[in-house]
């Protein structure tokens, strides 16, 4: 399957490259003169070819992605989230109300899994790392994102349906009229065809009005109705609201938890004994309005966030765990593969960090604790690349930025942002709020440090300049090094120097005799700095999403008639360890699950009583579909366990099974071991 | 303590009583026209028992409430809150920029705390229970919160200062009014003392009309500036936002988390296999635009409530599971107690629901799984009590309503709110979505029901009515059955009746021979009906605060020069389970210190190490305050474990420390039983 779509991209490189090759022959016959019958000749061969591109295209595109079973990403994507919502996992909000678009409803099992995810992100982050939980508010006052940069940086850039009102964001309008052009247009000339790549490359550099002479020239008119649109503006994308009663306090629903933590840096500082480096993480609700949210469950409105703040000096990012992580092999995607076209390569985590393609041991760890973490939930390795932000990508304080992307039907998806902030946010805030926010290192030896000093002769200078004389001292004292000593170089050759006092608004005159400049050497045990920030931001919807992808899978039911849906969900993130069954109904062997069940919810393992009549072909049916792991069927001759992917079972003795399934679940003990201690019985043939 | 408490309250009623007669007898001798000396003699008698009065109640409340220590409930609270800011267990948000009133941060062992009360609540309900649950946006569409009522009816009445703009809730300044006048003014007359006590009885009633003609009566003023005030009007207690970028679609933060679930009915019941009685879940952020926020963390503007919505036959409202809480014994405050102005008795769960004080089994049940909860989290019980709604307080469509009231610093504060809503939520969604959020019933045998046929005689309308023949055929078949009972009845001793056909905007005459009215007996397998919701709803916050004033208390250092404070947290709750302390700074010692520390995060046990070289004392003192049951110290002979309350110590072989620890935190061995396995050590004279 990989290798069939690998041959076809390889063949529709060649193509594209034969394309290229045939345009440049046209060209080169027209530049000559040639015989119009020639360049007739070579334009219909050159037509051939891009018909031969536009059709192997099609075929990759509908062959590419989903690579699970025969079928192309949109029915692959249509399937899994026909489960999802037949199955309660996740479905549109408000729906009795038609819903409202970007708004989304975890159901039961949805809801289960989203608990498990977050409870796994807690034990291996939070606990693991001894990082400062903080749980701040949504509602957040202007102040402190006028601070982040929120207020007028978080915009997209927006065009409205000057007839309707609908509202667009003009890079999708534009990006898609590129696409389909370059797709569609097989005629397309050649520099028309390099116009609309470049479009495409440097759409995200844009301006607003740069988009909009563009969607002029195109013409690019509203999708839904064709009328004309406006010039794009920008749209904060912050939910806004007021806070208290007076109507006087402009707030916002926060667009990340992130700031929850900086403004709290001081107070985690000093819990954290005013040591460093220290990590403080929230888990919590993020909003943004977005303009037209799209690609169902990846672009909502309100999503949970799980964010880490690493507060670490930003002369020494080292960290004494990196070599726990240093020998994991992971696709690594460095900013100068991208540029030159070629594909991520799988990468050992350490010499990343020697050769400097990752710019620090911390953030290194962090990529390589976060590829722990999402393959140990289910994400398919070879579908899992950490890709560096591109330099114009990059916010401009930023030092050095990663994505993790998982690959799924709607192609490779930011599921986690890795970037190091530098000190950015801690500046922007201490700033704002004059208050601040710093970390003082205590040197190890003293250090001896050049200072310099400058003292006014206030006999001298108050003898002169009378009721002036405290502001001229003041300004003498205010001087900066090169200042100070550019004075103190005249002040010796020329005996006096025409100094400004700002706070006079005037030139005076300075003598030699009424200020000494000098420099003396100081033991310095410490200095004071703002801490740099490494930030690993989880979209936790999106990681679930991609979760579902990946662990969904068809097989055809016992009569082959129908497919069946499983989620091959480990036990860590299923929402129900297991499903108890009464092979038959009967009274005997209802009340026998019952008890069974009661035990293995005293364990603190979620399960689920099935007493319906239904077949029990049906109902293995129905909780594969859930992905619950392990069924445990109650019969005359005592239990069966089975598990889920494999179909096999083994009979346990009834007593046992409580504590065989925690052990299970805890990943204490493997499926295989569990073959070898109990008897197996009927086997993949009975159902 | 208690009794010197209860002592004060007696004496205090008593001279309430003595001042009540004393003022009988002023009146009765002023009625006589007794002696003006005689008068003046009974009025200083009074003045003198109303001072008594006064310094009693002073006393009392002095006294009251904390009963912790000799303090003072102002004192104990804040000495309580200075613990919690200093530990950052929770401070006031966005403080760098002064902070927003009502909106609060949780530092991490307060973060912690709340984590493992949610963890416990999940295990304890939804997963004990097996309940559904689900996970709603907090941003929700007004079409849902119109058809909920919150639109119309989530507001208080405000009234605000006419010249500086400031807000207050009227019924706050009306409420302090009364109670500062009926406190400080001894010698008012006793019908101005019952009208302020009237007025604080039925405060909750007032009209905006009734509440500023009092304000106005009372001359009551801005406490702020003395400034007039506005007439009180309405003002939702909902923060309002737009959705999406048109700003055509109104939105709001949800006050509740309930609604989420009631417009998911639908998905949930067949999610439940179309079955009732079952119950939906939901934890969540919950937001309300509070005009004056006060009394710390209990009243904010976020905070998180955690909801069950129990769905049940209305008919049925019997629990399975009732007879497990049946034996309970809790302090029940009900409506007729309350009014008699009686105490809350401790009463058996079983008999309060068998003589219909509580009115149901479901009810009932859940009012001892919330006991159970809370009991367990280290709420203590002696204070803890279930009052239920007087009638005034209730919604016109709950059918009984109880609320969890813990006592703490300021009062009994509500905690959890029991409500049977009836089915008002569901009718409310299905009126205004037309999706009609029904469950059906199959009867265990077919009953036979009496059914109405109006049967039109088209033959006969036609030909008489002709154009208008189907208009009335449709009037006749929408007929009541008293409507059409009454018609056949006056059709057979008449032979014809006026008949107003609203469609036509007229009356027409209907002969005998035009329609056929009569009664048939149908046999019914079942009937659909709109479930009953019984909902318990935890503010979680509110919760939290109490089990800090609950678990909090102080005791001498070592030295006795200061008092420690000490958080008694269950390990349940505790936001780190066990400190490790190398006993001194020994690089040996913290070697094995952060070996142990790891097996324990491996335990899956939060912990904390200490390599600080303080003192010992100090050290535990610090972790006391936290609120850490375990603390490890590492020494030369080998591994102690301190109980924080005894501060008992017991040495424990290193191998055994994680399994031991985790066994105490998992409440499967408790401290006693550890000691008689293990040396005892030291004791208490150590520390």
């Amino acid at each position: 399957m990989a290798s069939d779509l690998e041959n076809l991209r390889l063949s529709l490189a060649e193509k594209q490259a034969a394309v290229e090759k045939q345009g440049d022959v046209v060209r080169a016959l027209k530049a000559s003169e040639a015989k119009q019958s020639d360049i007739d000749a070579a334009v219909s061969a050159l037509q051939a070819l891009k018909l031969e591109l536009h059709n192997a295209s099609k075929d990759y595109a509908a062959l590419s992605g989903a690579a699970n079973g025969n079928v192309s990403n949109e029915t692959f994507r249509k399937e899994v989230n026909n489960t999802l919502e037949r199955r309660f996992f996740i479905i549109p909000s408000f729906q009795i109300y038609g819903g409202v678009t970007g708004l989304y409803d975890y159901g039961p099992p949805g809801c289960a899994v989203k608990a498990n995810v977050l409870a796994y992100w807690r034990q291996h982050f939070v606990l693991e790392e001894g990082m400062l939980e903080v749980d701040c508010p949504c509602v957040t006052p202007h102040v402190v994102l006028k601070a982040s940069g929120h207020v007028d940086k978080f915009t997209d850039l927006m065009v409205k349906d000057e007839k309707s009102g609908q509202c667009y964001r003009a890079d999708h309008l534009l990006k898609e009229y590129c696409k389909e052009n370059l797709e569609k247009d097989l005629l397309m000339s050649t520099e028309k065809r390099d116009e609309l790549k470049h479009v495409l490359a440097v759409l995200d550099e844009l301006s607003a009005e740069e988009l909009g002479a563009k969607i002029k020239q195109y013409g690019i008119v509203a999708p839904d109705t064709k009328n004309p649109l406006s010039d794009p503006y920008p749209f904060n994308l912050m939910f806004s609201t007021l806070i208290g009663p007076t109507g006087l306090l402009q707030g916002y629903l926060r667009p990340e938890t992130a700031q929850g933590i900086f403004v709290n840096f001081k107070d985690l500082y000093y819990y954290n004994g005013t040591k460093l480096p220290f990590a403080a993480a929230q888990i919590g609700q993020a909003f943004r309005n977005e303009i037209a949210p799209r690609q169902g469950l990846l672009r909502v409105r309100e999503f949970t966030l799980a964010e880490i703040e690493h507060f670490v000096n930003p002369d020494d990012k080292s960290h004494p765990k990196f070599k726990d992580v240093a020998d994991l092999k992971l696709l690594l995607f460095p900013r100068e593969e991208q540029m030159n076209m070629k594909d991520p390569v799988p990468t050992r985590l350490g010499d990343a960090v020697a050769k400097g393609v990752i710019n620090n041991e911390t953030l290194g760890y962090f990529i390589g604790r976060t590829y722990l973490f999402l393959i140990t939930l289910g994400i398919d390795k070879l579908r899992l690349r950490f890709r560096q932000h591109l330099l114009n990508e990059m916010a401009h304080y930023a030092c050095d930025c990663w994505d993790a992307e998982i690959e799924c039907s709607y192609g490779w998806i930011e599921c986690v942002g890795l970037a190091d902030r530098s000190a950015y946010d801690l500046k922007a805030h201490t700033e704002k709020s004059k208050i601040e926010l710093i970390a003082r290192e205590k040197f190890t030896e003293p250090k001896e440090v050049e200072k310099l000093v400058i003292m006014p002769i206030k006999k001298e200078t108050g003898r002169f300049f009378k009721g002036d004389a405290r502001k001229v001292e003041e300004a003498l004292e205010a001087m900066s090094e090169p200042e100070a000593m550019e004075m103190k170089e005249r002040l010796e050759s020329e005996g006096q120097v025409s100094f400004k006092v700002c706070t006079l608004n005037k030139d005076v005159t300075i003598n030699k005799n009424m200020v000494s400049i000098s420099k003396t050497v100081e033991k310095v045990t410490g200095r004071s700095f703002t801490p740099s920030v490494i930030e690993p931001s989880f979209g936790i919807g999106r990681i679930i999403y991609c979760l579902y992808e990946h662990s969904f899978y068809t097989r055809p039911s016992k009569t082959g008639e129908e497919q069946c849906s499983v989620f091959r969900f480990s036990p860590v993130v299923a929402p129900i360890k297991c499903t108890v069954f009464p092979l038959v109904q009967k009274k005997e062997f209802d009340a026998r699950a019952t008890e069974l069940s009661k035990q293995l919810t005293r364990a603190g393992l979620s399960c689920k009583i099935d007493t319906t009549g239904t077949s029990i072909g049906k109902r293995y049916a129905r909780t594969d579909e859930l992905g619950v792991p392990f069924a445990v069927t109650v019969d005359a001759e005592g239990v069966t366990v089975r598990e889920r992917d494999s179909k096999e079972q083994i009979r346990v003795p009834a007593e046992e099974v409580p504590s065989l399934l925690k052990d299970l679940c805890d990943q204490q003990l493997s499926w295989e071991e569990a073959l070898t201690r109990y008897e197996i019985v009927g086997g993949t043939n009975t159902v």
